[in-house]
């Protein structure tokens, strides 16, 4: 491939993570332009762009498009997809809408990226939630197989985009106001008066089992989403998955508990091992030493800790958090498009 | 019984607490008195009370005495349960030194009041992240057993005690001092300038997978807690438990993932059967009405909610919520003393 034009749909908090990201990998582009609803000037890190207005005819000399995506509605991929791979563009869509699609590879590239070559103009981003834990559990599937995973994730607010931390931000900004002069703590200072719009509840000082809307028999479309896309990443339906996804009052990163069970027999010495060579991930041996939240912001590995056995035979325990915007969004896709021009 | 004269023993986050719950309740004593290692003024819900300093002398003409714990270090109840006890007092320790003693009952009312009687002047409160689980699958293990219970807990600061709540509050200060100015949020904003004393690392806007200290094979001491204490509420050790404990930016309130599994064969409806029909717990059949810690805050009740079907037969996910310092401590602790007086 020659030096690819490369355009960027979606300026929120994933968008201008991709932007940033392909500048900081050095991504040999011929030219990276903006797209978004509405016209406007930005500023990414020191360099000025201009945002142009999204339409079917702008992809006419664009090779790779990274579309930002939007989780919980429609994505702009929807609409403009089509017209973006008749030009001759290649797809690499962050939003849920192709996931699933049988002639679109979903692509997490430690894991599937032979897959990549079979598709047909769009490749699709996997969820955040499921990208990390594929990640962390990629070199145990490969060695000893998945009989069960089950997870429950404690999610950042920026996983619900830019206004989503917003609201997150004002909500503090409105417990600070006159806390001084409350004196004594009690319990219930810790509601704020502030009218919640992205979030179904309070945020700060809470954990929301919520993400997403509710589906049948329960479970939000965030969690149906983590067993369904782990299925197709790992081509294999027999894993038995179980999800609770939560959200909690963290700004960026994703936490994971997972409890998952090898299909052959193994020790913790062998998935010890594995973790350690497992690629992308940085695997901490020492229990004290775990990953947090804030440390793995702005990071691009997938960082686990916390390896112990669980209470049934060939089960463990393993904590995995990842930066949700960047390996969890803006890196994948980035990484994606790399492997396009290696082929 | 005749009206017996009660002793709370520490003046802490729980123990205050305990006040409050043996007014609210009406528990019938004759005299109420507060103990602690120094002599103070102390104004409960703008009643005053005057803290005397705690000594095994003190005992003499005490009934009950409550003792409030200390999580992650030795309770007062190790230096003066004894002398309590010799003094013809009955102990009710929230502390963790004598819940796993033979001769010790660990009592959750709802569950094992029948074993109160076996107390030899010694009745122990449990983990109050074991409380609510155990609560929650009460009537669920009556009906159908357990065959394994994975739990995941998103933990309050409370259950840290009160200077734990105060660092947490200090942290939402540091963050909001300056904030309005900094203008456009970036990730490495949700770091605060902020030396913790309490946790071994920032809490607010992050989670940290540590409650207590680290113990053999990677466990936390409040992981092995959960373990071994639910083992001996329920008298049954075959259940296959395992846990991550996490502690999260809340004051109040712990939260739970609970995924089990059912010794005998069951459908959902059964499971919403029992949890309909369990004493103590409130709980909510409709997906989009689950608690949060925010709700469960200061009320007595254990909230559940969420329940699906799970990956593997007869497996469920429960999602349940508590006051840590009420149901998870205080509150449990009158209610043993409730039980006692009946007896």
């Amino acid at each position: 491939m020659k030096k690819p034009n490369v355009a960027v749909v979606g300026v929120g908090a994933v968008g201008i993570e991709m932007v940033r990201m392909l500048k900081e990998r050095k991504f040999p582009f011929s030219s990276l332009r903006l797209f978004a609803r509405s016209q406007r000037q930005m500023n990414i890190e020191g360099e000025n762009y201009q945002v142009e207005v999204i339409s079917p005819q702008v992809f006419s000399n664009i090779d790779i498009a990274l579309f930002a995506g939007t989780e919980g509605e429609k994505g702009a991929a929807v609409t403009y997809a089509p017209a973006a791979v008749k030009a001759g563009a290649v797809v690499i869509d962050n939003g849920a809408d192709f996931r699933l699609q049988d002639n679109v590879p979903l692509i997490v590239p430690e894991v599937n990226k032979d897959k990549i070559i079979t598709h047909r103009g769009i490749i699709a981003n996997p969820n955040c939630t499921t990208i990390q834990m594929v990640v962390a559990l990629g070199e145990i599937y490969r060695r000893f197989g998945l009989k069960k995973v089950v997870l429950t994730s404690f999610q950042a607010a920026s996983g619900a985009g830019r206004r989503a931390i917003q609201e997150l931000r004002q909500e503090a900004l409105s417990f600070c106001q006159g806390s001084e002069e409350k004196g004594e703590f009690s319990p219930l200072m810790a509601k704020v008066d502030f009218n919640q719009e992205i979030f179904s509840r309070q945020l700060l000082f809470n954990v929301v089992p919520q993400i997403g809307s509710f589906k049948e028999e329960g479970f939000t479309t965030e969690e149906i989403k983590v067993v369904r896309e782990t299925h197709k990443i790992f081509s294999d339906e027999s894993i038995k998955i179980a999800a609770t996804c939560v959200r909690v009052p963290v700004f960026v990163s994703h936490s994971e508990a997972i409890y998952f069970s090898t299909k052959t027999s193994t020790t913790i010495e062998d998935i010890e091992n594995a973790l350690a060579q497992t690629a992308g991930v940085k695997f901490f041996p020492a229990a004290e030493d775990f990953p947090t939240a804030l440390d793995a912001a702005q990071r691009e590995e997938v960082f686990a800790g916390r390896l112990r056995r669980g209470a049934e035979e060939s089960t463990y325990w393993i904590w995995v958090v990842a930066d949700n915007l960047l390996k969890g969004a803006a890196l994948n896709a980035v990484q994606i498009a790399e492997e396009l021009l290696k082929n």
